[in-house]
């Protein structure tokens, strides 16, 4: 795909979950490529960069200016890598990118982009608990930085009432605090209480910790920044495993209405 | 987490979407380790098998007495591998492991049972695109095999309702060939005919098929049983690029309803 840009090229490349073992083979060559990679520093310091890799850091909150700056450097004939934690595609860096070329100069148009899939923290949290995900499911991020509260409101009963099991990103941080804590409410109105919600923090990692707990008792202050919550479906079922950790799962069959 | 079994050990292992470049090491070491692979026959077929590795193909449609059959094996002391296409956490083998040791013999449930999670195809198919699921999302099997094709058409409307770009899976088969063109009609009942929808066939791998084409104009016949169709939401923004194919990139921000 490359253009007249001087073979310069722009890789939103996915970390996966945060284990080394959960990062494609794909996703660790263009690392391995990359000349420049750009970040959120938490992300960047997972990595060992070689002595003529250059690191960008940013804050987290500077997701359209890091993408700015990565296609710029791009376009000047660098080998670029973004990268974002799980995958690029959900609540990540790749629609940024895609944003900054659609505002951008009519030359980024014609640069050498590609987005790299990884596991999206969702999927590695349901496979540390069974299969919460294993039928129809929403992903819903809980930060009202981008959308209106009463939108977030909206899906959640909206899902909810369909029956979907729900992945929940970005449910608290220090600027949010009471959202996570809204949602249940909201979500208590329509759902059974013995309804399984997971608590997953940084799944496969060292410092991982992950819990289950009846809808009913579920609190915000279960999660923190790191954490990725899985609400089951009404059709979601918990199998006691005496001294292991339960299966949680949502079967591949569902009822009527279910 | 071995219990008192002989050290078998059952993992479903996600083979992402296909090329061996999106497989995570964990998995490559997970088949490596495996004595006994079971699975669907074309997902078998892509794995280059040791001499002493033994792989058990089974139909698409026999997804439960083949979780039976690799338990029983784990059980046995075997070391084991279920493999699915993609993430085995969506509509895939994990739940049908968990559906199985639930009703299984009770030493089923102190096995030690591993999910190892994968990139899965909305995933790979939204990377070549740009990021369509780059906000709040749903996925949804159009297979009625498993759920009555009424709760199939609520989900659709509702998701489409609450603004959720949606992941078609299963979009069609021999034995299903008119769902797919029905869910488009009750689709175009509520978004706009211009909303993006995206027929991604075979990700990553030599015979990809990605298009793109109008809500309006979106039909049954443009997919097959290796496609997932990715539906926009009203949000959903096609940046044209010239020569290149389009980006289609669904912003991080949302407005009031939208």
């Amino acid at each position: 795909m490359s253009g007249a840009t001087g073979g310069g090229r722009l890789a939103v490349v996915g970390l996966g979950p945060g284990p080394a073992a959960q990062l494609t083979a794909e996703a660790a060559a263009a690392l391995a490529a990359a000349t420049d990679l750009f970040g959120y520093g938490p992300y960047l310091a997972r990595l060992t960069l070689g002595p003529d890799q250059r690191a960008h850091v940013s804050d987290n909150r500077e997701e359209l200016a890091r993408a700015r700056a990565a296609l710029a450097l791009a376009a000047e004939g660098r080998q670029v890598a973004v990268v974002s934690g799980g995958d690029p595609g959900v609540f990540a860096m790749a629609a940024a990118v895609c944003e900054a070329v659609e505002a951008g100069p009519e030359a980024w148009r014609r640069l050498d982009v590609a987005v790299l899939p990884g596991v999206t923290a969702m999927l590695a949290v349901a496979a540390r608990c069974g299969a919460p995900l294993g039928h129809d499911f929403a992903a819903i991020s809980l930060s009202d930085n981008l959308k209106p509260w009463p939108t977030v409101e909206r899906r959640l009963g909206l899902a909810a009432e369909a029956g979907f099991a729900l992945a929940l990103y970005n449910p608290v941080s220090r600027a949010r605090p009471w959202q996570l804590g809204r949602a249940f409410e909201v979500l208590r109105a329509v759902l059974p209480p013995e309804t399984a919600v997971i608590f997953g923090r940084a799944a496969g990692r060292p410092d991982e910790r992950i819990s289950v707990v009846p809808l009913a008792e579920a609190e915000a202050r279960m999660a923190d920044m790191a954490t990725c919550v899985i609400v089951g479906s009404p059709a979601t079922r918990t199998v006691p495993r005496g001294p292991l950790p339960p299966l949680v799962y949502t079967p591949r069959f569902a009822e009527a209405r279910a």
